[in-house]
């Protein structure tokens, strides 16, 4: 994983990323979006999203606050994204929390070649057909607490059966193309303390992948870094003021990251089998 | 009020609340019961509302920024809620402001039974019939200048006429099911400089209450005094820095309350009458 | 410009700000109108749009996240804010970026006489008719770096084609009818680095337009001063902590704002021809 030549492109191209996303974490999709050096563009309705996924670098889907008008935006933009050949990126929130999201997001990937699916263990394992547990919109307990060998087999199960790449965040966060994999260990569990961290690594890692769309494996691996050592370097924040300045602290971070900091603090391991 | 326990409660069962809110301050109201201690889900479509309602411990409906389509998932919420014996929580946001949210408000008070109406002075007047004045989101001035005592008459007919708690937020808020009632003496104005303070309060009140369902007057109560306290405590950053950082500083406060900082600083009268 | 009055009036009046905006910075433009005195109202369903700009004191139009439901309620609202005689304020977000956003735009234009339009130089070119390229929602390159001349003909032209006054921010501002003229050389580049400065920038037109309907010209020109202002102020905060910290600090800047920092900072030129 180059992480300098990965964020020297998306500084260098400032590629945008059309977000078909929810209403709840939305501004800081779009903040951190911008703080990793792209440009966001939120559109959702019908009579647009086409042209505006035609100008864009990469396409976000995001099921966090779904609805029928919303689902098929998605379905149109998914399909331009796919004839223009620009990576979708898809974050199914809380896949196993309603049989209309489960019915979505099936939909989606039947439709739309995904290139990039990011979520917790839970949605993962949900879309893998793995688990079926209902967990709202934060991670099975469960599953977070099974061994790292079997989150792996997850994640690559449902990457071969996705044919997705899998970036699956948890304590160690596993991104995979279902051969290759990147675990990652850095990280803290406070970021779920803020909402939508989840859905800014999704933001962070379009960015990523709208300005390397040769190397998404790579960009998926780097973005969910960058939300992970953010997280860590960010921590003394909440340690000395709270949660309202951690969030802070968070966007700080992340626009400050650059390859030293990432390299000087990378816990990663990459296997290839 | 055993705030201990209340706090705990919420702490150790992490429940779930199912926000259909507005858009303008949806993402403070998901940070804040993070903050609080429980887990947010924001879904608002009719095809899964009363799943998400169903894996919930309590709903709050919020009317800042409602449509038809809002309105009929939340009634469809509303009685899912109800079979399901979870507490139902209505923020009426600006129901003086037009016929349609006057409409819509009695129209849930008339299908689905609320456990806890939140809103300052004007809206809780309205709602009992008490006064009709519009006033856009804010409160009426002149209401909030009326003596203490008709203040609670207004909370306390209110509560009578709905057979709902009323939490009325003002100078003093005034948290009441009819009989016993809460006087909350902290607060600060300057909690009106921020979008969303009420929303937020709304959300901490409804974290409170999904965790303790046995006692929604304390809970409300707590709920309320929580933001008024962490107002207090926060006003030094307003001073200092100013709105940006209150309303971060806020965040940090409710995030880190506990039992020894509310003990240590409420100013709470108990009427049993 | 008498930024004094300008501000004294907008913090008397306590005027409310009718918004019918986009889902993405909704929140920080409620939090600039309370910053700026002003009462924010957000509510777009075409039940009640016309009650609530009724008791509105200006009306803000912003296309971000257009859709059918919405463009039917700010026609709705703009012709009932006409028939009040309160300002409306149009806030042209990406208009080069579909046909969609353009036809609504120029439909609105055509229904409703809008008094300011608040954009970035693409947009006002677009609208203008003189440009035509897309460019997402951020303004296109080539324009911001024709000359001032040029860029002053293109808000001039703009303004006499739309008979509105043109709010055109860049490197220098813009603010003209047609004839009188105000260059603002204040600002700096990384507001853009922020989501919704430009969002934010018309709410505070707006919320100065609403207490000062005879002065028009001068309120559009003090509000975008402000922002201009406060971005540089904030700068450090920038520098020293990163992007959380700068938008932190940019709504400080804007709450604290009073006529001698505008006084002692303001760099701008007035021409009148």
């Amino acid at each position: 994983m180059n992480s300098k030549v990965l964020l020297e492109n998306t500084r260098k191209i400032k590629p945008i990323v059309h977000h078909i996303t929810n209403y709840v974490t939305v501004n800081d999709c779009a903040n951190v979006t911008l703080a990793i050096g792209a440009s966001p563009i939120m559109a959702d309705s019908i009579e647009e999203v086409e042209e505006i996924t035609s100008i864009s670098n990469s396409l976000l889907i995001n099921i966090g606050t779904i609805n029928e008008r919303l689902y098929k935006s998605m379905l149109k933009s998914g399909k331009k994204a796919n004839e223009k050949n620009i990576p979708v990126i898809l974050d199914p929130v809380g896949v196993g929390a309603s049989s209309f999201r489960k019915k979505i997001t099936l939909d989606i990937l039947k439709n739309v070649k995904v290139s990039i699916i990011k979520g917790n263990a839970s949605e993962i394992a949900f879309i893998g057909n793995i688990s079926s547990k209902n967990q709202g919109v934060d991670s099975d307990p469960t599953l977070d607490n099974q061994s790292l060998d079997t989150l792996i087999d997850i994640a690559k199960t449902t990457a071969n059966i996705t044919d997705c790449i899998i970036a699956m965040t948890g304590k160690t966060d596993i991104i995979t193309d279902g051969k290759k994999t990147y675990l990652i260990k850095n990280g803290i569990e406070e970021l779920g303390l803020v909402t939508g961290t989840g859905c800014m690594t999704a933001s962070i890692v379009s960015s990523l992948a709208a300005a390397n769309k040769t190397s998404l494996l790579e960009a998926a691996a780097l973005g969910v870094l960058i939300m992970a050592l953010s997280g860590e370097i960010s921590l003394d924040s909440l340690r000395c003021r709270g949660l309202g300045e951690f969030r802070c602290e968070l966007i700080n971070t992340i626009g400050n990251i650059n390859y030293n900091i990432i390299n000087n603090n990378k816990d990663v391991e990459y296997l290839n089998e």
